[in-house]
């Protein structure tokens, strides 16, 4: 199944994407909305009002899949490739900081990057898993049970703020800058390793398995449900792979202009220009 | 004015606290509930209803005065004297991370640690900005406007995990760890440089004016404020000064049982016991 929030006048609605139609799930404003309640399968399910061909819908309709997530924890340097570039060992735990919500943007709209954050942003695909139930000290099986799917994030990072301190917060919380999308796939229909792509005017920058991950999606959820409770519509951004242009030789980043997209096989792709404003 | 969340039997009430009585601001569940209104000032002082003399209250009714920030944001490193202990130098920005809002506790609740996470628990005492307005990208004097008031935070701290990885996050979010509390001063009757002191077992472990702030509150809330929007009952923990556990030689942690005083001249003090949970 696969789910997406679209907006509408003054607000948002839940939708189920069916045979390349969207289905409004009457009484859900979002995704996050919908998997606040348990029956959310058979809610979904049982949608019915056609919203239209979805390649009919305009880009900038598609809302991020979760709007306000309540919490956003991000993982770090989980990618075997991307730790090797930076030149790392394997890690014994995973990396966690956060993003706060506030930094969501939707699947197609513009990246406004103040200008005196535009220095040095670079780009972070990556897989997000979409929490589906309420979890504290969950173990694996658990944590697997309450994944309710996967989606895309990307985790713009201004790589100047990031390293301002040893904590990289201030980085990776940019108002509006990281999209969210463009559906959720539920976990039933997702395939493990699916390859995640980032391209840079329509150049691939980022190319990986989602298996090569050193931690996987449930590992992940239950070891952060150890120390808090998770709840539905809560993301855990999985970590990047190899590619960023922080790495690169020489370091490269968006300027005013670019192009973003970025894909995971089954799920689709979103698409983000990024304006700098003066 | 003095604002505070008390409980009832299926929920919370705000209340402004007056010559030694709580009177409930009628219609709003906790201050952040208040605050989100923009004649929050003007309602709490309408307020009439009378719960009662406060020292008849009893201590575990007092909620959290913030029960459900949209967004927690931490400081480390901002005590001159915190800096000197740990070995630093003044830093040129200021260091952010993030707590989870599941991290809060009332400010006289028991502090439950789970056991696996109860090897090295830290306390770090911190006066706490409350914002009252929503901003973005505001100057000093704008943000000097929109801070509500001040409470106090624990950022109880579990240093085996805070240093697993570089990222803090992971130490700083346990689940119900971190008292909020008592109550919210409005910013007109908090006196800078008010002293904060931290007790453990009844022995005075940290104690420093609130005026040696590197970075101080307006400041703080200006420079976040560049990155994201800061929203009403949004909290910054403005950094804890010298007199960690983790400084000590030896260290020292919190125990089962241990009593933990949080205190700032002018706000009041919370107490909280820790309970190791097996």
């Amino acid at each position: 199944m696969r789910l997406g929030t679209l907006r509408m006048d003054a607000s948002t609605v839940a939708v189920r994407i069916q045979a390349g139609r969207a289905v409004a799930v009457e009484g859900f404003t979002d995704v996050g909305h919908l998997l606040s309640n348990s029956d959310w399968r058979e809610l979904a399910l049982a949608a019915k009002q056609d919203m239209g061909v979805v390649d009919a819908i305009s880009p900038q309709r598609w809302a991020p899949v979760i709007p306000r997530p309540s919490k956003i924890v991000c993982v770090g340097l989980n990618y075997r490739n991307h730790i090797t570039e930076m030149g790392r060992e394997l890690p014994q735990y995973p990396t966690l900081f956060a993003k706060y919500p506030e930094a969501i943007t939707g699947p197609y709209d513009d990246i406004r990057v103040p200008s005196y954050a535009a220095n040095a942003v670079d780009w972070e695909g990556e897989l997000a898993v979409v929490v589906g139930d309420t979890l504290h000290r969950a173990d694996i099986v658990g944590a697997a049970r309450a994944i309710a799917g996967y989606t895309i994030i990307n985790d713009v990072t201004m790589r100047d703020f990031q390293y301002r301190t040893t904590e990289w917060l201030q980085g990776k919380s940019f108002e509006g800058c990281s999209p969210l999308g463009p559906s959720l796939v539920t976990a039933d229909e997702f395939a493990t390793g699916s390859r995640l792509s980032t391209l840079v005017d329509g150049e691939v920058v980022q190319s990986a398995g989602t298996d090569d991950l050193v931690f996987d999606p449930a590992t992940l959820v239950s070891y952060i449900s150890q120390m808090f409770t998770l709840k539905p519509g809560d993301i855990i951004a999985t970590g990047t792979p190899g590619g960023v242009g922080h790495a690169c030789t020489p370091q490269r980043y968006l300027m005013d202009g670019s192009i973003l997209e970025t894909s995971v096989e089954g799920i689709g792709s979103m698409k983000n220009r990024l304006i700098v404003d003066l």
